[in-house]
């Protein structure tokens, strides 16, 4: 092999990997449908053995298991499969973090919609107003959120409970409870926590599952309707917002928040776990890439912790903090009354 | 801000970014739509003039921005964006190596079909038996292709004429002309090279154009057809065969080399540039991920080294090297006879 030709130029492989990057949603997609990573995790190693399993051809199982492998999910040695740290516990089905579930709430509906329309969204700022459906009353979206994106939140709702929940006797609201994890992980950790999950009626059906299987349905209440016109009731010691004011503007938040502040006991606080990037608004990447999701909605925005900060303290809180959830891919605003 | 909890936990934001991947080449799509990259370097640099130039919201035109600065394609100081090398060469309109028109091809009629059809075509093996037509004579899509790909090829071109062209008279024949790039870089730089471009009329009718414009024409001529079935004709001191072979499977592509092989001056050399991966097919990730798309096709595939010098050698030809082409991303078998 001769040595390559020395050239001082800029490099175009940027703008044909970002061109390309729609692929490595679909490949994974197709390796969560094709259940390869289980496949896998129960000892079929080779490319005849992992193709016999998931019932596909032996060149669409290779092009696929070398994919996943350059894209991270995979190890590839001397002609066999493993999987890594990440894929064993998020991908492999047995696994009790299986989180393959999000692969069609993130990804299906969405792709065609979004690179149809990218131009005029970018143009209106906001989600086309033919496309305002998602937040009217009972849309399945959200039972279908709840359903298949609550593993990812299993693991932040555990750490906001374990700073939060304490042992003491507390009531806690959860606005927007959704699978209702961030409420229940309360319950679970403070046998004396009393939780109230309020959404919509078709999405607390989740909510109330969930609740059922961690064993907490005897303290476990909920509120049906739009956080934005229901009675929220009073005295919470804790009220928590997750993943919820970013669907909405300034205006809208801090309607809500003023709600939130009147429903909390004196010495209340408000937690908002939520994608906040930093001011620049390019850090750190995942928070802010977050941004371009919301676009798609009418309203939405990834908020700043100073945005945050000023919808709360217009609302009548007396001080925020925010608090890091990482290796979670979110942060935390924490609201004193 | 507090710090953060510890966890030793896998992570699973690598699910979670896999997942969102389209939404970058949704991005770069839009902007290059809306020639935000043209706007910047006219010299709007705040989002207001930005967005007034590409006739947009502010909101729209900030998320697209910052998402653009994550992704590297912009630079972000004091809330003024401007332009990277890379965007700078390849996605202002004004410079020569502008590569915008490849988002076209690239993306916007396979996202939504790949998507629906990923499943079926790993168990499958390759493109769905409804889905062969890309190959059928005079296809359309290989204008689209040679129109909206020729600014990719230019570097690629260039680099192989100098290590070729020489100042001898010769007779180079380019098989899948497309745009004619690659053989019309040989006749620029060797005035007495003469160039046959072969490939459907309806898409030589493109390379004729490129030819024009590079004042060659009265040295580029042509042959309409299938490289499978005209005449290649004889006596060739170099046969180009630029991207092609990674359509089809090995059997077919022996068919073809023999012809080319044939048609070869005794001392001539095929010269094949295309994506060929490593042998652990896992690097380097450009051309080994390249195997996915090709997944896409009937049979094709992105063939390694070792797979293509045995097709070469099957045909005829004595002895093959591979050489590279960085920073452009693809490789180069050259083949003697």
């Amino acid at each position: 092999m001769s040595s390559s030709p020395q050239v001082q130029a800029p490099a175009p492989g940027i703008v044909f990997d970002t061109l390309q990057a729609y692929q490595r949603s679909v490949a994974l997609v197709g390796a969560i449908d094709l259940d390869l990573f289980t496949a896998i995790a129960d000892g079929n190693e080779s490319i005849s053995a992992i193709a016999a399993r998931i019932n596909a051809s032996e060149k669409g199982t290779r092009v696929l298991c070398d994919f996943l492998t350059i894209m991270g999910f995979l190890v590839k040695q001397g002609g066999e499969y493993s999987l890594t740290p990440d894929s064993a516990a998020f991908l492999n089905r047995h696994s009790p973090a299986y989180m393959g579930t999000m692969a069609n709430f993130l990804v299906n509906p969405r792709v065609a919609g979004m690179l149809e329309n990218i131009t005029a969204i970018i143009r209106h700022g906001g989600a086309l107003p033919s496309d305002h459906g998602a937040l009217e009353p009972e849309n399945p979206i959200w039972v279908e959120f709840a359903r298949s994106m609550a593993p990812m939140m299993q693991m932040p709702a555990e750490l906001i409970a374990q700073m939060f929940a304490g042992s003491k006797p507390i009531h806690v609201l959860d606005i927007s409870a959704g699978h209702g994890l961030y409420g229940i992980a309360f319950a679970k950790r403070n046998p004396n926590a009393l939780v109230t999950g309020l959404d919509w009626a078709n999405v607390l059906e989740v909510a109330k599952e969930n609740a059922g299987k961690a064993g907490v349905s005897d303290r476990y209440s909920t509120i049906p309707g739009s956080a934005f016109e229901v009675d929220l009731g009073s005295g919470y010691d804790i009220i928590l917002i997750p993943n919820f004011l970013h669907h909405f503007d300034a205006a809208t938040n801090e309607k809500l928040l003023r709600k939130a502040h009147a429903a909390l006991a004196q010495g209340g606080i408000a937690v908002t776990p939520d994608f906040i990037p930093n001011e620049d608004r390019i850090s750190p990447p995942r928070d802010a890439m977050f941004s371009m999701q919301m676009l798609g909605t009418p309203s939405g925005d990834a908020y700043t912790y100073s945005e945050l900060e000023k919808m709360f303290r217009n609302a009548g809180f007396a001080r925020n903090e925010m608090r890091e959830l990482a290796p979670v891919p979110q942060r935390l605003v924490v609201s004193y009354k």
